[in-house]
């Protein structure tokens, strides 16, 4: 990888969060990596959003939402906990009565544990904004020669308390995901490595694009890791935004070769297993690099850089 | 409270669903209440929270958004499970080693419960878009006179499993919360209830303004509900929307009294404790109201209704 250049000093993670709590940008809520926005931040996210929107426009997208929860039954088939189990979140529920709901509060009161007292719901929290459209893709039957692209947009989940604001709990994905044959998942990915590059040059923001692996948890998990960087499967776009003397991965493009497939039914006419393949924008990654490269109020942005946002 | 006239038949809730299923506008995902949604469906949704944005925009309301997780912290303190036990989701993770991944792998293949590795986590599921507002508003310190206005959107959980897509588990919320004194309140709230009214009638939706009680549990709960009808503090627009034979709330107008200046210090300058209320649009409810009186083609809709959607 080229590395990329910071055109500003790297100041500490505490540092930067505090200077965007400070303009109001970001609000506390006394959890870290858990952020209420103010609404100049809002509307940068917004922006981005409808960028994308048209960047991939050309392509004519199918546009799919899901809420910021999934169905457990389906997490668990696609096989998250086996690689991410440290990043996931379950959602439990209380199904007592009346004589449980009185321990509940008791237990409050008396500052103990009241976790045996929830049981495990039917969702857990989304982990990634293309985890729900596997399924729903391959309940729709065999694929169409041109295969599918869909356009989805949620808040994920990753259970990583930490004190970079480029490192959310709870953060906006946005994601192109291509389904159907080899040619058309690689061309789909490496087109997009290409156009993500030029946009963030649009946007002013100086980038590196490198070969990268997922988070796998564990031994087992470096071997799985090595695996991924070994076969290109995973390309992340990397922006200094300074928080940390490493680049931050604001985009990524992956190739998820039959993974999706063998758990889901994602079959050709033929009957034959399909690729997949997704690009992702991390909305909160991209809308604080943004500020960090051309200061926290957007109307002195650059002109091209408005003109990209703010149509 | 006058009745809402249908005008069109009741139809079960399952074939209600079944219809939006038909025509792409939910998505289902294997468990109730929990939906993807098309193209078509996301369109009138973005369009009513615009439309909120410009009915709202004359008393300038300051933008705030949160995640759909809040702090477990703040969610406890707010009281939410006294009143709400049933309805809450709380966010579990998995903290062990290697050796515990291994048993959650073995549990999960056997198909036997695993949630003694799952934790307790630092959030929630967010249970209303304005409950994480009112401990970062009484963090900046004392009100001024005029007090505050802030306009929140949010996916909300609510723990019911139902088959009647009106009652989703996971569905967005979109709030202005007024802050001040009785008066204040008062009139935003009461103001808020004869402009949302006309607002229904603009979009072509029959309502009926109801006093209303909010789902408190248990016994105990039914004192509390009786108690809030009897007091005025919740009245709700009430839509027919035909998946029961009631007409459906999709808007509420609320005052909560001290309820969360009783919690967090909400204070005036001179140390007295401020009131709040809020006004909240379902906008699921209002999207399916939309579709159920209009038809499941948004450009066929009545000029009127299109024009104030569609500017």
């Amino acid at each position: 990888m080229s590395r990329v250049e910071l055109a500003f000093p790297v100041s500490s993670a505490a540092a930067f969060r505090a200077e965007l709590i400070a303009a109001g940008l970001l609000i506390p809520t006394g959890v870290d990596g858990l952020y209420g926005r103010g609404a100049a931040y809002e509307t940068v996210a917004d922006a981005l959003e409808a960028a994308i929107t048209r960047l991939a426009a050309a392509d004519a997208p199918e546009r799919m939402r899901f809420p910021p929860v999934m169905s457990r039954q389906e997490f668990i088939a696609s096989g998250y906990l086996k690689g991410f189990p440290h990043l996931a979140g379950t959602v439990n529920c209380f199904c007592g009565n009346e004589a449980d709901h009185r321990r509940m509060l008791a237990c409050i009161e008396a500052g103990e544990d009241w976790d045996d007292l929830q049981q495990p719901s039917e969702v857990v929290v989304t982990p990634a904004a293309c985890y729900p459209v596997y399924p729903v893709v391959a309940a729709q039957g065999p694929l169409a020669e041109a295969g599918r692209l869909v356009d989805v947009s949620s808040y994920c989940f990753r259970h990583e308390p930490s004190v970079d604001p480029c490192r959310m709990q709870m953060f906006r994905m946005r994601e192109l995901v291509r389904i159907g044959s080899e040619a058309q998942v690689l061309a789909f990915r490496d087109g997009w490595m290409a156009r993500a590059s030029r946009w963030l040059e649009t946007l002013g923001l100086p980038s590196a694009t490198a070969p990268a692996s997922d988070p796998f948890f564990g031994r087992g998990g470096k071997i799985m890791a090595a695996g991924q960087m070994e076969q290109l499967l995973k390309f992340e776009l990397l922006v200094p935004v300074g928080s940390t003397s490493e680049p931050t991965a604001c985009i990524s493009c992956n190739y998820h070769m039959t993974h999706f497939s063998e758990i889901w039914p994602l079959r050709d006419a033929a009957g034959g297993m399909v690729r997949s393949g997704c690009v992702a924008f991390g909305i909160e990654r991209l809308t604080l690099a943004l500020f960090r490269h051309h200061g926290f109020d957007a109307r002195l942005w650059p002109a091209g850089v408005r003109a990209e946002l703010f149509v």
